[in-house]
């Protein structure tokens, strides 16, 4: 059995949940750091890991490499099942599964470098364009966000119940992000208090960018 | 038990994804459709069913809504295990589910309507512009998406092994939307391939965007 590998970036907030998932599994992983700003992600030995060229990328133990953030954890979560990041009913995981998708379809996919870029590249856009940007799409997703989290029952000291899982992760990994962005987080509370109980996890707070190798 | 119940548009190609594992499992269910250049999605009567405001949700025999294209067809394979969407193996499952992400988390995000409207709206763009943007989105995870496919013994007749799944489901519905913005499909003879195998069901082509009742 060779080690965990984990091919990662400290600021990639899709990176910050796969290290959150694999601390909170308890497992000792290697990470192999790519500077995406310097585009190390798009270099000939990466680009034969994952040719998608970007981070996260998990090499596991027998050399299966799984990338996309949301299949690594639910990998990890099938492989290695305790503690669960997922409940066991399914009506609970399509609704831990559908708040971890508004993160990760809905805000991270538009809001990443290379849309970013892209905005800048293509349409001329500044540094206010880009943050007003990045910003919108956490509005809109953030919004009804914390109102189904405020609004239900089943919500509880995280995301679903007591237990912290794949949808905390998510939202953990998206607050980190807004941080950069100056994003207004006063409308929010449900989802600032479940930020604030997650931090007082290990898990959460070694996984965080500011505590990784690649750190500036 | 009530009727499953839809909420959709035709050309949405997350709405496209449901329908087809609605059809694929056997379920008959009721469409409530949603003119989302008209902003129908936006109204207060759907917006009690679903705060985000965005096409599919689902309303299961119960009641429970559950929105995210991914939850959805995750909650239909849980809940009618016939036939499974997903294999059984936990490497086999991360494969697929990589897959299918793939195209919703780096492709279709960052081309559905409310952003290309928001190019227009905050850059400029015209449609030659918004076309190329779209066009780039497909490519760069097309091309990867493409060698993986081809590289690997686990594709088969379709994205993994000759039984139908959530990538197919994906790629089918990504390839539709493709059509519209006139992507060049020859550099993907892999995804060609799988497409026109799951167009040879009934679930797939009955699931179509031209196939619905609010089909222009």
């Amino acid at each position: 059995m060779s080690d965990i590998v984990l091919h990662s970036y400290f600021r990639s907030s899709t990176s910050y949940r796969a290290r959150i998932a694999l601390a909170l599994k308890g497992l000792a992983y290697r990470q192999v750091t790519h500077h995406l700003r310097f585009g190390k992600h798009r270099e000939a030995d990466y680009l034969a890991v994952n040719p998608q060229g970007l981070v996260p990328a998990l090499l596991w133990r027998d050399g299966t490499v799984i990338t996309q953030s949301l299949a690594i954890i639910e990998f990890l979560d099938e492989t290695v099942p305790e503690p669960p990041l997922l409940p066991a009913d399914p009506k609970a995981r399509a609704r831990v599964r559908m708040l971890a998708q508004m993160i990760a379809c809905d805000i991270h996919p538009v809001n990443n470098l290379r849309i970013l870029n892209a905005l800048k590249d293509r349409f001329g856009a500044d540094d206010a364009a880009v943050a007003d940007w990045f910003r919108t799409w956490v509005a809109e997703t953030f919004a009804p966000m914390e109102r189904l989290l405020a609004d239900s029952s089943e919500t509880g000291t995280f995301c679903h119940g007591d237990t912290v899982g794949l949808a905390d992760i998510c939202l953990v990994a998206q607050v980190a992000n807004n941080a950069r962005f100056a994003v207004d987080m006063a409308p929010y509370p449900t989802i600032r208090r479940i930020h604030a109980a997650c931090m007082q996890i290990p898990a959460f707070v070694d996984a965080a960018p500011a505590n990784q190798p690649d750190a500036e």
